[in-house]
C-alpha cells in the first residue's frame, strides 16, 4: 500500500480514540489516550522499532540492535485539542513510523540509531501547561506543573501515576546531548501558506518567537448624546486608531505576525461614549530583535497618540518566549529529502509552538510542514492529502538517508 | 429663603424617598413615588396651586379660578434612574413650582391657566418603556404597554392600578390642542457644554433626533500564527477604519454626534484573527436630514472599504426617532427670561430625550437646561448649584411673564 493512503486509514483509525464524536478530543493520561498508545505501539513495532514508554509518559519506538549510537529523533505529540481534527501532532507520530519502517532491514548499517516519539501532551488542553515529554528529555521540566489541576480537581501527577508514568522519575530523563543527533517533526502547516504555493510540503526555517501584550486605551465615558464630538476621550476611537497602525505596521514588516485578537470595551452599551478598552496584542517573528522593535515601535505611537488625543494608553507585555532556529544541517537534509521525492524546497517560518520548540533546549531541531486544506487547523474538518503525506514520508526517509549519508 | 437654596434643600429632603442609599433610585408606582407624590402636592400647593393626579399618574397642579383658559404647562418626571442623581427629572419639578410661586397672588391677572405636570415614568427602567404621562396627554399612548412586565412580572397596569391610576382611563386623557398654549421644561443639561461656557442656564434649540445602526463586519479567523499578514480578512482592522471614520466625519458636521458605544469580537481570544465585529452607531442632531445623510455617508464608506478589504460590511438600521424643533415664541419668553436673569441667551440642542419630546406631539414645546458639574448626570454624584437653580427659577417666571405679556 501506498504509504501517503496507509497515513491516511491509519490516522482514520486513531481518530476513534477520542472522548467526542465530533472531532477528535484526546487528552493526555485519559482512557483514550491509552488506547492511541496500544495503536501508535502497532505501527512502531510494524516499523521494526522496540517500543516502551518512558516516565513521562512519551511512547518511544527505537532501532534494535543499533546499541551506544547517538540517536536521530523523530516524532510529535498524540493528543489533541477538543473537538479538533485528524492530523495535528498524531500524523508526525505516523509519518515519522513509515519512514523509519522503509529502514528496517537496514538499520543496522545506520550510523546512528533512530527513535520515534510520541508525547503525551503538546497541546495543553488538560491542564494548564504543555510539553511535558520534550523538557522531561531536554532536563527543563519544572516539578511544579505536577500539582496543577484539571477541571475535575484531578491533578497531573495523580493522572500520570493513573497512566503509569511516574512523575518523581520524569524529572531525571535529561537525555545527554552528546548522544542526540537531531529532532526532526512533521506536522501539517495550519496556516494557507503552502496551499498558496501549490506544494505539498515545506521546509521550517524557525519557530516564531511570541510576544503578547495587554494594552489598555482610557478615555472619558459620558452620555452619546450630551457630550459634544469636540472634547470627547473616546477610548475606543484611541483604541481604532491603534488597531489600524498594528496591522499596517506588521504589514510592512517581512515574515512579521501581529494580530489584535481580543476586545474588551467598557461600560459597552449603545448610548455611552467608551471609557476603556482593554485589547490584547500577539506578535511573532523568527526574529526575537524584530519583535522588541515592534513592541518599542508601538510604544511610541501609543505615547504620541495619548499626547494627542487626551487617552491614556497603558502597554504591559504579559508573554514573551523566544523564536527557535532550525538547525541548517537538518534542515538541508529534510531539503534533499523533498527535492528528492521531486518538489521544490520551500521555505516558511513556523508560526505556532511545536514539540520542537521545548526539544530545542535539547538538540538541533528541523521541522517539515504538510499542506492542509483551506489554512484549517483545530477544528473537525482538517484535512491533509493522502499524496502530500505520502510525499512527507519520502522526504523523511530522504532526511535520514541524507544524514546517514553524512555519517 | 432665596429661591436657589430653597431648590436645593426640597431636591434633598425628595431624595430620601429611595430605593437605594447610593444615590436615588425612584421608580414609578412603588412606595418612593408615593412618597414623593406627597412632597410634591406640598411644594405645589405652597405655590398656590390646585392638586390632582390624573389617570396615567401624572400629578399635577393647576392655578385655582383660572376656570376655561387655555393653559401653559410646565413639569417634567419625578423618577430616576437607578442609583441616580438629586436632579434628573425631579429638579423640573420643583423649579417650576418656585417660578409659578412667584404669580400666586395675581394669577387671575394671567391670560392663561398654568399647569405643573409631575410625570410619573421618564426613564424607562422598571418597564421597557417610558413617557406614559405625557403621550396620554397627547393621545399616543399605546395600550399595549400596560401589559410590559417589570423584572418581577408585575404588569404596568397592576402596577399603576396598585397606585390608584387608571390604565382604561389613561387612553382617553388626550388634551384638545386649543387648550394647550405650550409646555416648558427644565432639566439638568446632563452635559458638559454649559459649564464649558461658564453659564448657568442654556436655552434648547430642539431635541436631537436618534438613529441607531447595528454594524456587522464580516471576515475570516485563522491563527495569529500561522497565518501571514498578506492576505488576512480581520474584522477588527475593518472595524477599526469604520470606527475611526465614523467619528473623524462626525466631528466635521455641526452640531452632530455619533458614537460606536458597544463592540463585540468573536472568536476574541489572544491568538486568533477576529472573525467577526459587532458594533453599535448611535447618530444625533436636531437636522432630520443630517442623520440621513450621514448614515448613507458612512453606508457609501463601508462599501468602498469591504471591495478594498474583502471583509463584509453590513449595516442595519435599528432605531428611528425624530429631532423635535423647540417653538420660537416659547423660547424667545425664555430667552427674555434669561437675559431679565442678566445672562447671556446660549443655544445648545439637547441631545437626550426628555418628556418635551412626547409633549411636542401636543402643544409647542421649549426647554431649560441646568448647568451640572462635571458633566456628570444618572449618577449620585450628579450635581447643580443653587445659584443655577436660582437663576432658572428667575428665568421661567421670566419666561411666564414674558408670555403673559403677549396675551
Amino acid at each position: 500500500m501506498d504509504d501517503g493512503v496507509c497515513a491516511q486509514e491509519r490516522l482514520a483509525s486513531i481518530a476513534a480514540a477520542s472522548e467526542t464524536k465530533e472531532g477528535v478530543t484526546r487528552l493526555p493520561w485519559s482512557a483514550e489516550h491509552r488506547t492511541a498508545f496500544g495503536i501508535i505501539a502497532e505501527w512502531m513495532t510494524d516499523a521494526g522499532l522496540q517500543v516502551a514508554m518512558d516516565a513521562a509518559g512519551t511512547l518511544i519506538g527505537r532501532t534494535p540492535g543499533t546499541g551506544e549510537r547517538p540517536a536521530l529523533l523523530l516524532g510529535s505529540h498524540q493528543d489533541s485539542v477538543r473537538s479538533g481534527g485528524r492530523y495535528d501532532g498524531i500524523m508526525g507520530v505516523a509519518l515519522a513510523c513509515l519512514a523509519v519502517r522503509r529502514f528496517r532491514n537496514r538499520f543496522d548499517a545506520l550510523p546512528f540509531a533512530i527513535e520515534v516519539l510520541a508525547f503525551a501532551d503538546e497541546e495543553g488542553v488538560r491542564f494548564p501547561t504543555a510539553l511535558i515529554g520534550p523538557r522531561a528529555l531536554a532536563g527543563t521540566l519544572d516539578p511544579a506543573v505536577f500539582a496543577m489541576a484539571d477541571r475535575d480537581g484531578v491533578t497531573m501527577g495523580d493522572a500520570m501515576r493513573g497512566f503509569g508514568a511516574d512523575p518523581s522519575a520524569a524529572v531525571h530523563l535529561a537525555r545527554d546531548p552528546a548522544r542526540v543527533i537531531g529532532y526532526i517533526e512533521a506536522h501539517i502547516e495550519q496556516g494557507p501558506v503552502l496551499e498558496r504555493e501549490d506544494l505539498p510540503v515545506g521546509i521550517v526555517t524557525g519557530i516564531c518567537g511570541i510576544s503578547r501584550h495587554m494594552i489598555e486605551v482610557s478615555g472619558e465615558t459620558g452620555h452619546a448624546g450630551t457630550v459634544p464630538m469636540a472634547g470627547r476621550r473616546d477610548a475606543l476611537i484611541g483604541a481604532a486608531r491603534l488597531i489600524g497602525e498594528i496591522g499596517a505596521r506588521a504589514s510592512r514588516r517581512n515574515g512579521f505576525r501581529a494580530t489584535v485578537g481580543q476586545v474588551d470595551v467598557a461600560p459597552n452599551v449603545v448610548n455611552a461614549i467608551p471609557s476603556t478598552v482593554r485589547m490584547t496584542m500577539d506578535t511573532r517573528s523568527v526574529d526575537d530583535a524584530a519583535r522588541a522593535d515592534f513592541a518599542a515601535d508601538i510604544a511610541r505611537l501609543a505615547s504620541g497618540q495619548a499626547a494627542d488625543t487626551g487617552v491614556g494608553i497603558d502597554i504591559a507585555q504579559t508573554y514573551d518566549q523566544k523564536a527557535v532556529t532550525c538547525d541548517p544541517a537538518l534542515t538541508d537534509a529534510l531539503r534533499a529529502g523533498v527535492t528528492g521525492a521531486g518538489f521544490r524546497a520551500f521555505d516558511l517560518p513556523s508560526g505556532a509552538t511545536h514539540d520542537a520548540s521545548a526539544m530545542a533546549d535539547l538538540c538541533p531541531v528541523a521541522m517539515l510542514f504538510v499542506r492542509c486544506r483551506d489554512g484549517v487547523s483545530h477544528r473537525p474538518d482538517e484535512y491533509a492529502e493522502d499524496r502530500d503525506m505520502g510525499v512527507a514520508v519520502e522526504a523523511l526517509a530522504g532526511a535520514i538517508a541524507a544524514m546517514a549519508e553524512r555519517g
